[in-house]
């Protein structure tokens, strides 16, 4: 009898040569590259031609690769009209996932997915995401919408449009890493349904949306909301130790901490927390970041030895907040970052390409009769 | 060394109590029930019922249900203009996976997914899905919107508001035939996509949106406009069988014949025939059914031997164009009754959830030197 292979846990679904996870020994790695050094050394342009590409580009490549993309900062006619008529209650998530989705609809040849013309779709999504979810935010909080800067990197024009006004450069730099950090994770549920629905020969935007919808979920990336809550709900920084230890007596789960790979400290969340400690200075939220310290004091000596560390989300809470973002952007955020691993992945699944289509275990009865509706 | 299970084929990845099918056989069961009697006797709305909770309804309940339905038809406020501001280039299904997707946007609360709410999520999103289309395609052919009539069952409230008139009894079970043929099929690509979706703990919304994205890949529906295309170039009745002929002689494929699955006649073509016959004939389109019985018989004296025979996209290229619909709406037509299945996949998915994480073979490069901009 065939017993379903729950989550699909063990089994080889795609070969990649993205990214490389060793969860014991705490490694991330883009191509070969510690991620700790992307982080501080690239950019998330230069990152996203690492991932499509496998390998960094000459100079002359990364410009003509960030000029190409900030050429395609601006929606299309009627998007921002389109985003300015949704209701302000729509959750940003739902409203990125249709927007992308509605992308397709602007683009005269969206089902094309040979390898140049699939890079191309990749960038125009890369490109607009952040136009699609400044212009909700600031729709929503009753402001004009912002038109993108194409002399603005990818991270500082996205909080160009969200501020209404340039990032200082500490600022541009955090998100700028976080964008880097988040971008690729090797075979996750959404990065799985990207390739799942690239392998029926569908499109682009059909695979990242897809993927937007994944995310979306508290078990994948919904989850990075939760550290905010919790720093919120913490009263004073001399308040931090306490709060933990009773959650921790009380077996509560701390958001922010231990990860289904990582059982040593993420390799993702050392860099941010000095760029973490360096914004919150900045921004007078001191006390945040010195929270997030106390906690991760108590739960190391408490957690450690179990292989519990802050994860990525850990830091990423302080800097978003820090950025100006509302909490629910953090996950949009992930999003936003996560669509150079995405489409990275589909060009990867198109270039060898089979169709997903496992085999599903029928546990119901056979040969029922059909009971016509009077005799029922 | 771990290698990729490609396409995942062999591997069971999911339990379900929905469909089964013995491709060898030419069987297709809903939840135990042949098919062919379900075609014959059932409705698109019992047939749903019995996808979602494994039982056919008692004759309150299938009422209740149908109400239930009929009260969602209509749209939300702002949804048709929406749609009525478009483009009208834009491609179907690109505008059904934005449109489904944007449904989550009204909804006050889209991510509940406990049982109940999910089966009320999935209910709306059916229940709008072909207002979506029939609006769309009269603003693309400069009509005015048909609002839904409550009066009418799903398949006839379709064709009532995408010709804005009621369908004959023959077009309503014709069509209505279509609908229960397609509601669901084990573990397509875009059922798998909605379960993995799912899995996350995502919403309905983004599950089937997902699956809408997977369902227009050429693999998968996106196939199902080709039997129609070849119709049309067939100038005449008589010309069918020289043309077929030719396409064996030369090694081409022929439309609308042969399964992934099916080495025998497929079970949901037999009685779309009979439908296909009738309603070429009240249509005036007999010439249609005429090249198509011609080429079933061509084929089954030189293929069936080899397991080639008609399957379901066959039959419905003629049920399609009879009823009135744009060759472009057929994957759409597909789509619209596979909400059926992917919901209750969803629903299954959920009700023993384990988030689908496989793992993937690195193969790159390591330990990779970042190497500066300067220096490359």
């Amino acid at each position: 009898m065939p017993v379903a292979v729950k989550g699909l846990e063990g089994i080889v679904a795609a070969d990649t040569r993205m990214s490389f996870i060793d969860g014991e020994k705490g490694v991330l790695e883009y191509v070969g590259i510690e991620i700790d050094a992307l982080a501080r050394h690239s950019t998330f342009e230069e990152t996203t031609f690492l991932l499509w590409n496998l390998r960094l580009p000459k100079r002359a490549e990364l410009d003509a690769f960030s000029t190409d993309l900030r050429s395609r900062y601006e929606l299309p006619p009627g998007m921002e009209q389109r985003i300015t008529s949704l209701p302000t209650s729509a959750q940003p998530m739902h409203m990125l996932r249709t927007m992308i989705s509605s992308l397709a609809l602007h683009d005269s040849d969206p089902n094309r997915n040979d390898p140049a013309s699939a890079r191309v779709k990749a960038l125009n999504i890369l490109a607009q995401a952040p136009a699609i979810v400044a212009a909700f935010d600031r729709h929503r909080r009753g402001l004009p919408v912002v038109r993108p800067n194409k002399a603005l990197s990818f991270a500082a024009n996205f909080l160009y449009m969200l501020n209404g006004k340039e990032p200082t450069p500490t600022m541009a730099r955090a998100f700028d890493a976080c964008m880097i950090l988040h971008a690729d994770h090797g075979l996750n549920n959404s990065t799985f349904t990207a390739r799942v629905i690239a392998s029926t020969l569908s499109d682009v935007y059909s695979a990242i949306t897809g993927a937007v919808g994944s995310l979306r979920g508290p078990l994948h990336g919904g989850a990075n909301e939760d550290v905010m809550k919790m720093l919120n709900e913490i009263p004073t920084v001399s308040a931090s130790e306490a709060f933990i230890k009773h959650k921790l007596d009380t077996k509560a789960k701390i958001a922010g901490f231990g990860h289904r790979v990582y059982k040593a400290y993420d390799p993702r969340a050392t860099y941010l927390k000095t760029l973490a400690k360096q914004l919150s200075e900045d921004t007078g939220n001191r006390d945040l970041y010195e929270k997030s310290q106390a906690i991760e004091g108590v739960m190391l000596r408490e957690k450690a030895a179990k292989g519990i560390y802050p994860n990525v989300d850990f830091y990423s809470a302080t800097t978003y907040h820090c950025i100006g973002l509302q909490l629910d952007l953090f996950t949009p955020m992930f999003a936003l970052s996560r669509i150079a691993g995405w489409a990275g992945h589909v060009i990867e699944q198109l270039s060898d390409n089979r169709l997903f289509r496992p085999d599903v275990d029928y546990v119901g009865p056979h040969g029922v009769a059909y009971v016509p509706l009077a005799e029922r």
